[in-house]
């Protein structure tokens, strides 16, 4: 893993795939999936919903952190069975075959098996919506994949693979930050 | 353009597509192109963020309805042209040639290019992080175009355009909400 520009982290983000977060629990960490994420600023900032059913909420609570992993289409089923079960008296870990690496500015674990991640911290909870609000921290890519292909959910039990790439940054560049 | 039952409606946004907005204007309809977007709730209830300094924020705020329109790859340079102005002064309509039809609950108008068009009533700001929360009341699809792609924004100039679909519905068919 390698370290990745924090202020280009919404780039992993912003084309919306399906992401998983780690937490670190009292025993073991967890890892949950989720779809529903969206960027807030280029700092970055970033959103994401999850319901207080989940078993990682109370971590995420607890612990104001966790790990945002990028995982590409090679991880899709995985993904969808993480997303499945609960990691209640269970080490999603151990059961889906990841493995956790030690994150340098939080306690939640990197999963080594993902493309990207996003160390996070929670910077605020908007209680009525089940929204959490977290920056960014430290980012790491596995610098060894090339062009990796990400996936997004539709909701109704199908995954839309990234395709080709199309470029209009000569019509943006006026509205692009600084260094992206 | 053809009603789509609401309750699916989470479908067209929860991949992370570029979406445009439409808003009643004082003297004339806006349109903003946002990719900062997610899913809240199967209802469906959405999220988007956007500024203050956004010329479509006020319209919003005071009518407290829009359209958010899913524009097929087709169209992503025009989609790309119309975030890259602002609606003060113009017409982005006439401008950039699209079609507005009058929506069935909202005063904010459809757009006939694009492939799908959900009317939404405003239901929360939360200011402090310019986050809109959104009811879809009524959702309307192109019914002729069949398999029509998206395209997702990485947020540097590039755009990702909608690959393959992988099913993993037996995985998830416990967790899927009724009728979806």
């Amino acid at each position: 893993m390698k370290k990745f520009p924090v202020h280009r982290a919404f780039t992993l983000l912003e084309p919306g795939p399906v992401v998983l977060v780690t937490t670190a629990g009292d025993s073991r960490p967890n890892i949950m999936t989720l779809s529903w994420t969206m960027v807030l600023d280029f700092t970055p900032r970033f959103a994401f919903m999850t319901g207080m059913w989940n078993f990682s909420c109370r971590s995420l609570l607890s612990t104001r952190e966790c790990v945002i992993a990028v995982p590409a289409v090679e991880l899709a089923e995985t993904t969808v069975r993480i997303g499945s079960c609960s990691g209640a008296g269970i080490s999603k870990f151990e059961k889906f075959g990841l493995t956790p690496l030690e994150a340098s500015t939080v306690k939640a674990p990197l999963i080594a098996e993902c493309y990207a991640n996003i160390e996070c911290r929670v910077v605020d909870h908007i209680e009525r919506h089940n929204i959490f609000v977290l920056d960014a921290v430290e980012v790491w890519i596995d610098e060894k994949r090339k062009s990796p292909r990400f996936f997004h959910a539709v909701g109704d039990g199908r995954f839309i693979v990234d395709g080709k790439k199309i470029n209009h940054r000569e019509i943006m560049i006026e509205k692009l930050p600084a260094g992206v």
